[in-house]
């Protein structure tokens, strides 16, 4: 697949603001450049400077002067596509942006598609498909756990362990295969009991990979939490507490709109995000409106069930709430909180005696805690729940943790493969079918790292990147 | 006005993209960096690298990687704001974007105020002060003609001019207030005749220059145009026919929301900005209910008035919508355009009729013109009126044109101080009066150019700049 011609974007954020930066990649990039911008050293040639050097100038249609710039040139295959590259600092207005953009494709560059530079960067070998799918993770991670799976993956500690695994199997299955074309003399290359051992470790591996998929969901995704109640139980005011001091933190940033992180928290790197039970909000009086179809689907959804209900309701009422709530979740692995709101308004003994009555309903999964909403009595104490039920100890900063379904897909397929490798030994089977599923799990294997790829894998894998990267 | 600390920012647009840029500057810009920053190089020294280069290298918080980045030294006085600058490229997402400004704040930077780059660009003399309001003109204009404006001022143009009126004045104003000292001995320093000769053509150029205004302020923030007329009448056809060409071209830029532009079109480079009339638009069958308050200060806002008619309705009924909106918008300096809408569905013999019969009505500064706004019919004729109606004809791309308010007040103060030396001139005043009101001209003109002020105009100036620049 050769990349011939040169392609640009705006690789910042869209919209407008201080800097903007437009990259152009390919083979003419830099006479490309040098087409548009008039270096303020008279004379200067962009295409006699060094590699990784910033020149100051203008960027130029015709006569008229289109912007005051700083342009950064990288040189193939020392660049991040592996090919000449160059950056263009400009001012960052919009239409600054654009008029670039139209000058830079009237003088032989075209729009770059989305993912393209990441794209040209996997086909000239500056990295495997693994971690270009990080690329993409890394842009969109906004926790800290999706961060740093992602940059660990990037930097490679995915693409080692799987090449690491491929390698020593392909060495092994190829010496299976080289027996099979000796097979009247009944020789044995591959010593079976090395190999037997590193299937064990293989199925082992791939085992413990997959099974990280439902961790690195919640990272990458979130913990789904629905908040449910009656009207006036204080569901908002518990929402808007959990959200408050997250929110003060991230709106510092510019760009961290309200919008944005409406109904996620972060909890110590993990984001909980709570899904809009509208429905139940709307639900007035009465706990049966619940019934609703699309109310139970968005409990469907969560992970965890956060039940409020005002301490001072009679204890029938709230026990029958609890039940009933209970036996819509029964089964489905999910955490139910109670969370008993408005011990301001009551007093110490009832609520004991209320957390008492409810012992005798709650499993050992769910929870129950007091808290007012209001006065932020107790909110540590169910964050602490929130924390503990997701249980991110588990993992570890530098831990491989699938969080691609691509990825999940391709190890649950090796995995199969190699069970069904332990299988035959175990079955005294022949060599070549031992070897056609070493094939597999090394196709599935290679998957991955895009060692086997076609183009409509690699479509569907950048067509989800944003432009400009 | 010493800047000792070290001040950084997100210089990209807000949000998440490709790429996002962080930067810092300041006299520990290069020291700070270093902290935080380490290079693929083993033992490369920031601090040692020569200026205008760039180096690969990780951020990182004590052991943990933050992001692979790209970082860029300049040094000073050869950088934007003249100090040591270093600019970091990392990816842009919104979590690395927030750790790696709270990893340089903990390593002694802190958080740029708006504008702040910019401001110690012009305390350390790169630039003037209307060439940093002119950045922040540059990085807000979306049209053609703000560009032109912003980017020729920021590029000296208003200041060389400025700067050069001024000290053309500024040698007379000496040499008269020297005759002053010696005003026992009746002579004259200044020759008379070469000074009233400067003074009328200064008068001539500030004139000038404050009428520009009017043209900088369609410029800057577009021509205002109200659509009105009754339901049916085709408004929003119209609307959507102007707008969708323009949308086309300018949709093609992530970032320009649909929004954004929703109401603005730009015909050869000028923005015509279309008012909401929301209380028009609901005025249902009987145009009497335009009589509603807010709907006329909408109209009042409005530059341009296109009243939308179907040609349809009887005659006596168009003429009397006409004539009541032409009593709306007398005296107040407005176009009124009459738009015949629907010609598609009559012959073109009524709309001759028609036409005619308007011309009795119609006055000089009005226009009539019949389209199809669901055809396209004539929409072209209509956009060529409007450009007239501004006659940007008047705008050449070099010249100097007014768009900040604070420097047409600067230049009005300036022109009518020399208004009042032309009279004393006139009226044969003593030269201290005459240098008095010089050193008026010669204050408002350092106004412009902050050779005179003070930090509540610098603070009224930058606070309105973006972070990051």
């Amino acid at each position: 697949m050769p990349n011939e011609d040169t392609i640009c974007a705006i690789s910042s954020p869209p919209g407008s603001g201080a800097i903007a930066i437009i990259r152009l990649s390919g083979e003419d990039a830099i006479p490309i450049a040098e087409k548009v911008f008039q270096p303020s050293k008279k004379g200067k040639i962009l295409g006699k400077q060094k590699a990784n050097t910033v020149h100051h100038g203008l960027i130029k249609e015709n006569d008229a002067i289109i912007d005051d710039v700083m342009l950064s040139i990288f040189r193939a295959p020392n660049s991040y596509t592996g090919e000449d590259v160059v950056e263009i600092s400009c001012h960052g207005s919009l239409y600054i942006q654009k008029k670039t953009l139209e000058i830079l494709t009237g003088s032989g560059a075209r729009l770059a598609k989305p993912g393209e530079f990441t794209m040209r960067a996997f086909l000239n070998g500056k990295m495997d498909l693994s971690q270009a799918e990080a690329v993409a993770d890394l842009i969109a991670g906004s926790s800290r756990a999706a961060h740093d799976v992602a940059i660990n993956q990037m930097r490679g500690g995915f693409r080692d362990l799987i090449k690491n695994l491929r390698d020593q199997l392909l060495n092994f299955t190829s010496l299976m295969e080289l027996e099979l074309d000796f097979s009247e003399e009944d020789v044995e290359f591959a010593n079976r009991k090395q190999l037997k051992s590193l299937v064990d470790k293989i199925e082992k591996l791939l085992k413990q990979l997959t099974n990280s998929f439902v961790l690195g969901n919640v990272i990458k995704n979130g913990v789904p939490v629905a908040i449910i109640g009656r009207t006036n139980s204080g569901k908002s005011t518990l929402l808007n507490r959990l959200l408050r001091e997250d929110r003060a933190i991230v709106s510092d940033i510019p760009g961290t709109t309200r919008d944005y992180i409406e109904d996620i928290i972060s909890l110590e790197g993990t984001h909980f995000r709570f899904i809009d039970t509208a429905g139940l909000r709307d639900a007035g009086d009465n706990i049966e409106l619940l019934g609703i179809e699309k109310t139970y689907e968005k409990l469907n959804q969560a992970s965890i069930v956060l039940l409020i209900i005002d301490v001072k309701e009679s204890p029938d009422s709230i026990k029958k709430t609890v039940t009933e709530i209970q036996s819509h979740i029964k089964g489905k692995d999910k955490h139910l909180v109670v969370v008993l709101n408005k011990t301001d308004l009551t007093d110490t003994r009832q609520v004991t005696e209320m957390k008492k009555l409810l012992d005798s309903v709650l499993t050992d999964k769910d929870y129950c805690v007091a808290i007012s909403a209001k006065h932020g009595r107790n909110i540590s104490k169910l964050e602490d729940y929130l924390k503990e039920a997701v249980n991110l100890d588990r993992y570890n900063r530098n831990d491989v943790i699938i969080t691609n379904a691509r990825h999940f897909e391709a190890l649950r397929n090796a995995h199969q493969s190699i069970l069904r490798v332990q299988q035959s030994f175990r079955d005294d089977l022949s060599g070549d079918l031992i070897a056609m599923d070493l094939r597999h799990v090394l196709h599935s294997l290679g998957e991955i790292t895009g060692e086997i790829t076609t183009d409509e894998i690699l479509g569907n894998i950048f067509r989800n990147f944003c432009i400009g990267k």
